[in-house]
């Protein structure tokens, strides 16, 4: 099993989570590359820390939207969309390689991770920048989304993800953060469901029915009180479970 | 000889100089690199034209300033120029790579061309990122500068450049623009300098004086009225007097 | 009748239209606030200038997006999107004031113009910040859209506004840019329908049918080749017919 | 006395220091104008509560450097630097209406600060911005730098500020940071320090001689650990000393 988060969320003299903590508990990070968050000293120095602690790099592609930090969609032209995203995935890879690494993966942040669960053309722009980068990078995100289906369509690896701390429907998608209950905060229920999801067995769904993912990697956050502790917790359950723990990409 | 000329340095909605004619005469595209000027779509649309004209594709990288187009001197630490231009070439080299080639050499911007020309922590920062990239990088500058000797110290390759339509001190130095006589006008003029450049024959010095350049490189401009038409002039002499017009690294 | 065109669209070192020549055509200038275009020198400049010229100065405000000229809807938050606008009102007061005289009327630009006919949240968001900063600013707009309904709901001053370019459908909507025939190009064409705006004659719809528009003012463009020169037409034309050109809010 | 701090100095979805608890503790906020930090949204907020707390609100002015958060000195044209100064004076005054009061007073933030203590022509241009936008506004600064020079000779009011935690040298010039002792972190002796500057008796300098500062200001800090916690203790001592704690430009 693979464990990501977002690191590298910082912007100059502002830090945004613990990225050294967390790098001691992932196996795949997901490195913002300026466009949402981050500058070129902090992902070099997060490239250089993940290369040492055996962690993947994974180019965190966002909106060019450092006021938003990538929350809000932005209506791009899509042509204009592929650009970003490949100008994000190069700067990344001069720090993954000046580190003695790669760009290993790519994975959608904030806003534009959820636009391309339905913005058809939205999600083929980012599908192509990755195509026309590297045919050979997988791709993390969201079974069911229109980016896994139309990367799938054009031959990239595609990799499921699962999140540790949300409630999931009885179809298997998110429960809206808006609705009550779809966020979970107990750090040994949250560790279960991910031992549940490690094994291949069913987690409970916010409907109380049985519900199986097979998540090839279990997304944990970083940015918020407490979540270095839930994370930590994870990989702990997840280790004395006997779930080894790899990067899906390395 | 070599032919070398900033290029891609519109933003957005605004566009600057003339890329397209200026690619059918230079051999090698300063591209900026969206620091100073430049976005990824332009970058992508110069690279693609580049390899197609069979220019070569250099990174030309600036201090973080759009709105004072890299033209202010910025005391930036060390450590941070160093990562704002490894930033700078891997986002340039997705698009070159994309365009199926790659950054081909490095040559800074601006006030930070300037900077370092005397400034040794930064010039020492500029050299500092070429060398963690890629120490086959050749770099392109200021003879006499404080870069291409540090460049130099460093293992890397240093190609000289001259300026088509600038006045040189009888030391070989630019005569400072707020000097009467620093910029050229006369196409012809400039043209019969050049062309006496690229045969090793001394041209006049802003004293009357003989001088005896040899660039591997010349630098024309296509961001002023009337820039283009000199480019061209230049380029059809140095062809016409049996220059062999190629990139100093293809 | 009062003539407006978007001024300041420039930035650093790049250009956009032709300030000078337009502000000896209209009457009022909607001048960009540095969100989507402009800085705070040009800012400065076309105020000075505007003042000189007898020109009233509104507020172009947009989203904040200068890679893409605010022409890209975001979704920003409500209370983040009065916050810009306020922002970019205040920073234009400051050059309006030196300049001698004060913003005085409020023009949406771009996207957020779009997104405001339907919007109904962000159009809220925008009347917002109008009425908290100063209830007498007058807003200029869309007849027929979100923005000035809820202004006028709010006890703003709403000024109606015509496109001297655009074709409209029989029910006073424009003619979407999509179509052909949208956008009128023929000069006279243009003045003679100007005229008629302004004596409270009908022009003729995309379908060939009568249509009377009663605009209080006329947006004239200055971002395209030519469109300096049709300015020029339709305030000769307008001056000729003895239509008083004059802001609406002096 | 007043006691001035930086506030606001976030950006987005970044925190810095710990605004409201700041504002239970000073006299005079220096509010970040979106330049080096802080953004529409965090101005609001700031200047609301400012208000609400009696609390003078001041322009903190800084170069236009959001990932050097302004302590990166720049090169910046003169009038450049008053229209950027202009500009956010502007920003701030809208906030500063909104919520029902004015910018009371200029201070500039960081490198601008350092570099207009000796920078003649960057002093003089954030003077004139203070000149051209309002002769009453006073401005706070550095006893004997250029800007207070310039600006008292402009006849602008002069406020000059001490600073709670820095050492001084006996000519009254602050101790570099980069020696030795130039801070100190004692709460009970800056508060002391602080009592005695009130009193308009001596404090002692780094070399252990007296010197007698008179300042009308007096400068804490916020963003670092403990910072929050001296300063409440500065004025907790000065109110027990029975100085009245006001700003200096209510």
């Amino acid at each position: 099993m693979d464990l990501n988060s977002d690191l590298g969320e910082g912007f100059g003299q502002w830090t945004l989570g613990d990225d050294d903590a967390l790098l001691d508990v992932v196996t795949s990070a997901n490195v913002a590359c300026g466009f949402h968050a981050s500058d070129p000293s902090i992902m070099r120095r997060v490239c250089a820390r993940a290369v040492g602690s055996g962690v993947a790099i994974g180019a965190q592609v966002g909106y060019r939207d450092l006021p938003g930090f990538g929350r809000r969609f932005i209506d791009i032209e899509p042509d204009a969309l592929t650009a970003d995203v490949l100008y994000q995935i190069g700067a990344l890879e001069a720090f993954a390689r000046v580190a003695g690494s790669r760009v290993r993966y790519v994975k959608p942040h904030g806003a534009l991770y959820n636009a391309i669960v339905h913005h058809e053309e939205q999600a083929a722009a980012v599908v192509a920048a990755v195509v026309a980068y590297d045919r050979t990078l997988p791709v993390l995100g969201l079974p069911g989304s229109a980016w896994l289906r139309l990367a799938g369509d054009a031959g990239l690896r595609v990799v499921h993800e699962a999140f540790a701390d949300r409630a999931y429907t009885p179809e298997g998608t998110l429960v809206s953060r808006r609705l009550p209950g779809a966020v979970l905060h107990d750090p040994d229920e949250i560790a279960r469901r991910c031992v549940a999801m490690a094994a291949g067995e069913p987690i409970q769904d916010v409907e109380g029915g049985s519900l199986t993912l097979r998540p090839e990697s279990i997304c944990v956050h970083g940015d918020t009180p407490g979540a270095v502790g839930i994370a930590r917790t994870v990989r702990e359950a997840l280790t004395a479970a006997g779930v080894a723990l790899t990067p899906f990409a390395p």
